[in-house]
Formats: C-alpha cells, structure tokens, sequence
C-alpha cells in the first residue's frame, strides 16, 4: 500500500475544513485535505456570515469577493398578528447591534459559493482538495516521546481514495483536523461524545425567488414573524433568492420512532401551504423552477466533550457543535474554530511555540460552544414559542424577543467573542488600553500612514498572516528619551525579539498631524518599513479617523498592544512595561537560540 | 487577400485603446484591436490616475483592481531654498481639492498594469489584442449614402500581420479608433495636423526604488521642489518605487538640429547626479539594479485641429494631444477621450441613436484637450521657470505656485470637466437641481436602498452599461397624485421609452426613512426591480449619506435628472416637466417603430 507523510491532514472540506486548509497552505505548511463528497455543496445549507466572520474573511483578503456576491441584511423587521387576525409590523431595527462592529451587517450568500471562495485561495497557494477519499482508520502513536515531539509524525490515517482505480493509501501525519461535519466520522473513532439533547421544534426551511405577486414589504429584510400559524424568519439572499424558515406546528413532521426529522410527508409544495397562512394577509409565493432547496428538521443543541485527543488530532465545525441554524450562527462558528486553529498549528510545526499552545485550541473553543448552545436555547424558545396573548398568559412578549434579539447581538455578531485568560491572553495589565478588551478582537479604527497620509484601518494592519502585530502607542515623537528608551529596551538580548523575529511585525503608532509629521523621527528599531508608522489623526477630508488613543482608552504613558495573529488581544501593557510583553511571549515562544 | 469585416477596428492598445476596447466588447459590440508592439509596455510612460477616471474605473467595475495596487497621492508637499542653501519644506496641502471627489486622491501605478487590467477585463469578454499588426492603407469611402448609413462598411484598411505568416488582410470596417499615440499613422494618413509648439522645457524622469540612506520627509508624498538647482517633483509609486521629474537646465539635453531631446549624453547615473544637487542637504540615491525606466523629454503643447474624418474614422488619446506630464493629465486624458466615445459608436451601432450624435465626440473632447494645453502652459512655466528672489524680481513666488495648483485643482483632477450645451447636454431647466451642473459628471452621493436598507454611492446605480439613468426625485411616496401622474405620463405613447426601452435604467428616490419607508408604494412603472428604489436617508449607523435633495438642490416640487452612459447629467427637469426629458430624447435617438 501506499504510503505518505504529511504535516497536516484535515478530513472535510465543508467551511471548516476549506478555511483550515486554504490557511495552512497560506502560511505554507504542509497540508491535505480531503472530503468523501465527489462534488462541493451545491446549494442550501449555510448562508448567513456574520460582522466577526467578514472581519476574519477580511484578514485573509476575503472579504471583497464575498460582499460583492452576498446580500446584506441590515434592518430586522418584526410581525405581530394584528387586530384583524392578520399580520402588523411592530417595527423595523438595525439587524447589527454591536457598535463597533466593522460591517454593520449579515451577509447571505449560499454555502456552495462561500467555500468557493476558500476553495479560489486555496487553489492559488497550490492546494487541491482530493475528493472522493474518505478515511478508514486512524491511529494515534502511544509513545509519549513521539507525541511530545513537534517533529513526529503520530497519527497514522488510512485512506481510500474512491475516484479512480480505488486506491488505498496509508498517511503519516504530524496533525490531524476533523472537520468533517455533524456526522463526523472522526469524532465517533476518537470516541468523543456529543453532550446536549433535540428539542422539539421542528422546523422547515424553503431557498427560493418569490413570485411576482408577493407584496410583503419586509421580503428584503431580515424578518421576524410571529404568526397565529406559527413562526417564520426571513433571510434575504443573493440576488432576488430568499430563504424562509417556517415553524412546523403539525405531528407528522417528526418520525415518532427516530425522533428525526421525517422529510417523506414535506415538499416544496406543502412549506410553500405553510408560509401562505403565515404571511396572511399578505401574499407570498413561488414557482417549482424557482426553488433551489428545502428541507426539514428538528433542532438539537450539543457540543462536543472534547476538542482533541493528545493535541494531535482535532475537530472543529459542526463537529464539534450542533445548534439551530435561524440566528445564522453554524458556518460562523465553525470557520472561526480553525482561524483559532491554524496559527497555532503554524507556530508549533514551525518551531516557534511549545506543543502546550495547542491546549488553547480547546480551552477557548469548547468555551465559545458552550455558550452558543446556552444562546440558542434560549433564543430558540423565544422564537419558537407561542405569544402572549390572553389564552397564552405565560407566552413571550414582542419586548422579550426584542430585547434578547438586541442583547444577544454582540454575542451573535462575533464581535462579543471574548476568550478568557490563558498562556496566550493576559488581562493583568488591562487599564493601560483601557477601553480595549484583552481576549476579544481588535476594536477597528482608521488612521493615517505618516509616510503618506493615506487612510489605513487598523485591522487591515494585522491581517491573517501568523504574525504577533506589537502596537506602539508612542505618543508624540518630540518625547525622543521615551522613544529612545523603548527602541533599546527593544533590542536588549532577553527582549521578546529573541524568539523567532519574523513571528512578530511592529508597528508605531504616534500622536500628531499628518500635515506635519515626519516618519523619520521614528528611530530606526521601531521602523521596519515606511508604511509602518501610523499618525492618529483624520482623513485629509477629515470625515473619519483619529482620536485612537481615546477610543482604545491610552494614557499619555502610552501602550504595547499586541494582537495574536487571530487578530484577537493578547495583551496590553504600558509603555515603559515591555518587560510584562517579554514574559508574555516566553510563556509559550521559544527562543531564537533554543 | 483575406478579407474581412468588422463594426470597429480599433488601432492601437495603449490605455486609449485597451479602454475602447474593452468598453465596445462589453457592450456586446463587434470589434477588433491592433497594435503594432509585439507585447504591452512593461514599465515608466504615464503612471497617474486623477480621481474622475477612478470615477470612470468604477462604473466599468474596474476601480478595486487599480487601487488594490496602486500608491495613493494624499497630500501634496511644497519646498523651496531656504536661508542656508539647501531645502525647506513650506508646507503639505490636500494632493485633490476638488470638495466632491469620490476618491479624494491620485492613484499612480505603472502603465503595463493599468494596461493589463483593462487587457483582463477585455479578455473576460472574449476580445484579445491582434500585435504585432500594423496598418498599411486606410481609405474612406466617398459614397455620400454609405457615410450616412450606419450599417455601411465605408473604411477599408489594410493590415499586415507580422506574427507568423506575415499575412495581410482587407478589413471594412463600420467605424475606425486610431488610438495610436503620440505619432499616431492613423493622423498622419487623414491628413490631419497638430497645432501648437514645442517648449523651451527639458526635464528628465527617472522610475527608481531610492536606497535606505534616503532621508528626504516627503519621499512618500506628491513633493514640488523649487531648488536653486532646478526643479523636481516627487511622485511616489507602488510598493517602494518613486519617480522623480528632474528639470534639465544643461544645454546638451536637446538636440540643437531637430530640437527635440538627445539622450545618447544622458543616463539614470547623470539624472540622479541632477536628483543629488536638487535635493541638498537631504541625501537621495539608488543603485542601477533599482532604476526601472528613465527618458529625458522637450515638452510640446499641441492638439489635433480635427477628432474624426465624416465621423468615421476618429482620433483618441495620444493622438490627439500632447502636454507636459507633471500634472499627471496624459493616460486620464486619452481614457476619458474613449470613454466618451464608447457609448455613442454602441447606440449608433444598436440602432439607437442618429449618426449625428457622433459629432458630439469631437465637440466635447477637442474643447477638454483644448483647455488642457491652455493649463498645461501656465502650469508648465510655473514649474519650469525661476523663483522670484533677489536677482529675479520676475520669478515665481510660492503663493502664485500654491494657488495655481490648488485653482486647477477641480480641471486637472477630472472632477470638473464640463461639456458645453449640445444635442446631449441641455441645461435650460439647470434650476430644477441647483446644486447638479449639466455637462458635468454626476455628483457622488450616498443614501439607502427602500428594499434593504443597504447603502449604495449614487454613482454605482450609473454604471457604464450604455444606459441613460432617468433618476426620478419624487419625493414623499405619501403623495399619490404626484406619483401617479408620472407613471402616466411614462406610460404615454410619446414618451421618451418610445424609443428602445432598454437604453433607459429607471431609478426612483423618495424621501423618507429606511426604518418605514414601504418600497411597495412606488407604482409598477417607476419601479423596474426592487433594487431602483431608492430613499434619501443615512445608513443604518448614521454616519454617512442622506439630505441628498439638498445637496443636489431639489426643490420639493421633485426633479428628473438623466445621466448619460458615461456618467455626465445630460439634463435635469421638474418632475412635472417629463416632455423636455421627451424633448431631450427625441433630438438624438430613434423611436423604437422607426
């Protein structure tokens, strides 16, 4: 039989699998992956990409290609049933929140197209998913030595691939990433167990363009409606496509022996009889040429008990976390739990970090499902319960569902993300970026190049590149013994520059006016390259921009903030405390000389 | 002999012709491109992109790819000789100062890239440049009743193709594009001359990275220097690169026979030893495996005394115009020239539109270049010419410099070009938007769409599509007698959709807020999809757009506004007065039972 090494496997190549893959390759790793399906997803499935999710998509230059495609939903609107047993529109919000978010809105799009998207950048960095392959075994080594070595190769995956002449193939590899979906296959042979229960809301869910005669005003926006038939929520889509899902109040969609959604009664036809009687008295319809995809099913919310075995083989996606789908949460989660992924893996296999920074994966991974679960419960009871009314005394009021719609969006945004301390996220010196948060991502901000003076967003420094971003605060280059100060202190031997100098990229931040500024003063070990020291002040039209130091709350000290390569915080820390970052890296870097 | 026919031949594929080109494919028109050079240009030539033809980029989809890699010109630094001898910087001021910019900079980028962008765009629409392939004979038919017949095939050109077999062919052609530059054959066969003069003005441009000793402040910015050694501007450029236009005073720099530059005495060696004198005391340098492109030139002023010959065979571009280079004019100049263009050889070609809108091209572009030379003189002998001082009480000051390049700042950056009345550029009711100039292109402006609440820039809704924009400003959808008396009269048989309806795009924008606006309430007539309502409001983070009837001066009473295909307001009229927008139409299209 065949065999190969590899440094990383991942095993589906769904939205997890695809962003994992298209970010090792970028970091130029050594990587495969593969998927059982002989075709990527077609249509239906996952749609919605949340404020965080684009921030992300963004660092790896994403983002653009997906905007330009997606629908945005930017107003929610909210149905009642109305005096006349109809339907009246409470009122229309800001679908978006969190006020720091840098797009103020979801975008839609269908699965298929988005991991296009990854699948065009992957492509480019030179990596093919091979399809269909499925895996048929997979060993971890028990050694102890081999397992704590970074160099081994402990995880031995058998491989069918079934295009062709079915050839096996026996792979060594140093990492494994299960990404193989709700069903993982790598889950259930590392024995991982799913923790959680169904629930019984049952729910049908119709992608299609309207008809001519639909006359609902809110078609194009994100719409709550809570019916005397049931509920419904409204996601526009790309181009004149929407996607309804509709509450299925009726026995027969369940399969009373499974507990399973029951998909042999429901068509097309029959969600469309739904959404009829729920959208009454306004009118909504389509045509069998227009639907793209429907579906049933009944939902469940679990996590994963663990996230690896010995760090060496992991899963991440819907894996790991099963939720309902309505708060557009399912390829969020799962694209962002193998972004948290791939620097780590980066750092580890080349030799920048301990094995230990793997153990972080879990920690603020596993974290973050358990409150996505915690958010659906309840947010899915809310919508799939009855209204108070004077036969339903105990129902959910219109100012209940809207206030947790609003207090669940910085949650539901991506943007409220917070990961709490560890090796790699120290809040002890918090009050130095006072306004910042250290575990959550970086705030977005725009400024100017001093070089320049052309606009720059902050984020749009740190981008997806496996690099530590060290932000310096410096305040006004006339202070030259303060800058001076930190330049030498920068380039003392025990500085965190002794661990590999290319995982960091420094930038220098000052006080003043682009009118007048010189980038020069900037001394020299601050300043790797002229488009790398910024000025805090506005726009030449002056309409954005400027007032940082206030916004990230920095004293007149000034302030280090580094920015993990997962554009979240690691740490703040005064100007003058670089030891604080030094010790920060040398909790998980090795160094230069090791 | 092969021969052939053809809708257009284009002559040519510098930025003039590659913009051509691209234009007419995808307009679906049948065209062929030529030119002479067996490959595109490589480096130096023209480098500036003024903020009108980022305008003009946009509307054909092609602005991200030019700003993903260009250098942006913010600011605009100024240095004069100090007390000591050497430089002393004035002071920086906004590079654009035309207030209404969309893109309040000037992008530069070598001329093979913005080439290639156009040459991939007009690849995606199935068009290739033929080259190396010159043309050998061009006759116009003299058949009074062919000229006038816009399906005729009245030019027949010869071409030699010199790739390969050395072919020639005989191409008829509807319509002939000489984009063929400064020397253009196609000028010289029709006989057509170029009025105007040399200068006295020899400058030297060098394309170079400058080494690390370099320690000018303003290496990153737009910089005229005035220095007792001549003068030089800075003009930063993508990645690390600059260049440098250096005023030659030597006297072996031209020529004295034929007057024009002599360059067997010059080098990248000699012009930065020009470039060191200039600069003292700043340090500037670069090593000769850092220069890209350097020439040294004499700079003329002149324009063609005619655009086309019986409106078949046109001049563009290069062809039609030489001036100094320092005000960034050229490549804007001859991509603008086939941009206007564009769009009146398709409606012709459609069947659209009358022969005599061709004149039109002529008129408005021969007037532009006229008033381009008229600047490029005051600007080119304040650049050229000495500073007032002592010994030259005569000289320039830096106030007249200063004012100069700030007065001409709405001409040189596009933004305030302005077409003289004609057949397509009424402006008798100019009051009915106050704040709109007829003839000059259509303000930017940001508001929502009804539907979704999405933000979109007015000037995205007039992409160059070679559809009229009839924007309706119908204010309050509350007043039904208003709306409904306009679709009336739309609906008339005398109306201007008499003529081929698909060479208008209808836009309606209703006062109103995005948080109720119903887009529902526009009738069907002025509503051709949901995406064409429009509501002047603020975004959903209200931060930018709305009050946009103010800012355009729309009275209450409601206005029409027709953009023309390349983004120009052709005329504007009280929303009451659709029968001078029927007027306006029927001076220069068909009717579509013609």
């Amino acid at each position: 039989m065949k065999e190969s090494k590899v440094d990383v496997l991942i095993i589906g190549a769904g939205p997890a699998g695809v962003m994992c893959g298209n970010g090792l390759a970028r970091a130029g790793v050594n990587v495969r992956i593969i998927d059982k399906r002989p075709n990527k997803v077609a249509a239906g499935q996952a749609d919605g990409i949340q404020p965080r999710t684009l921030e992300v998509l963004q660092s790896y230059g994403l983002a653009e290609p997906l905007l330009r495609q997606a629908a945005y939903m930017v107003m929610a609107a909210f149905y009642n049933p109305g005096p006349d047993g109809g339907l009246e529109r409470i009122g229309r919000v800001p679908d978006i929140t969190a006020p720091t978010a840098r797009y103020p809105f979801e975008a839609t799009l269908h699965q298929g197209e988005i991991e296009n998207i990854l699948l065009t950048a992957m492509r480019k960095e030179g990596l093919e998913v091979e399809r269909p392959t499925v895996p048929t075994s997979l060993e971890i080594s028990t050694d102890e030595e081999a397992l704590q070595d970074p160099h081994a190769y402990p995880v031995k995956v058998v491989l069918q691939h079934l295009a062709g002449e079915n050839e096996s193939e026996v792979v060594h590899a140093k990492f494994v990433v299960g990404a193989d979906g709700a069903h993982s296959w790598v889950r259930k042979t590392l024995g991982i167990a799913m923790d959680g229960d169904q629930t019984n809301y049952v729910w049908g869910v119709i992608d299609m363009v309207p008809s001519e005669g639909t006359n609902f005003p809110d078609i194009r926006n994100r719409t709550a409606i809570h019916s005397l038939n049931g509920s419904c929520m409204i996601i526009p889509r790309e181009d004149d496509k929407i996607r309804l899902y509709l509450q299925l109040t009726g026995t027969d969609a369940v399969d009373p022996i499974t507990g399973r959604a029951d998909l042999s009664k429901w068509g097309p036809e029959r969600l469309m009889e739904v959404a009829k009687k729920t959208f009454y008295p306004y009118k909504i319809d389509t045509t069998p040429d227009k639907v793209d995809w429907w579906t049933i099913y009944v939902i469940g919310q679990r996590v994963a008990s663990n996230y690896s075995v010995h760090d060496r083989v992991f899963i991440a996606g819907d894996a790991c976390h099963t939720h309902s789908p309505k708060a557009g949460q399912g390829m969020n989660a799962s694209m962002n739990d193998t972004h948290n992924l791939i620097w780590k893996l980066t750092h580890v296999l080349r030799g920048w970090a301990n094995m230990s920074l793997l153990d972080t994966y879990a920690f603020e991974r596993r974290k973050y499902a358990q409150d996505l679960i915690a958010f659906d419960k309840r947010f899915s009871a809310l919508f799939s319960g009855k209204l108070k009314s004077e036969d339903e005394e105990h129902g959910v009021t219109h100012e209940e569902f809207l206030a947790a719609f609003q207090g669940y969006g910085s949650f539901t945004s991506g943007i409220g993300v917070h990961y709490a301390p560890s090796a790699i996220t120290e809040p002890a010196h918090q009050s130095a970026a006072a306004n910042l948060t250290v575990g959550q991502r970086l705030t977005p901000h725009i400024l100017v190049r001093a070089a320049d003076a052309r606009t720059v967003e902050i984020q749009d420094m740190c981008p997806a590149d496996t690099r530590f971003k060290v932000l310096l605060f410096v305040g006004d280059l006339k202070e030259r013994s303060r800058l001076e100060a930190l330049a030498a202190a920068l380039q003392r031997p025990d500085s965190f520059l002794q661990h590999p100098a290319a995982a960091f990229d420094i930038v220098t931040i000052a006080k003043g006016r682009k009118d007048t500024i010189n980038y020069l003063d900037v001394p020299a070990a601050l300043r790797t390259h002229w488009t790398k020291v910024l000025v805090d002040d506005m726009d030449v039209l002056e309409k954005q921009g400027g007032k940082m130091y206030e916004a990230y709350g920095i004293a007149d000290a000034g302030a280090i903030v580094v920015v993990r390569p997962d554009g979240y915080v690691g740490i703040v820390a005064p100007l003058g405390q670089l030891d604080s970052v030094d010790t920060y890296f040398a909790g998980f870097m090795k160094s230069q000389t090791a």
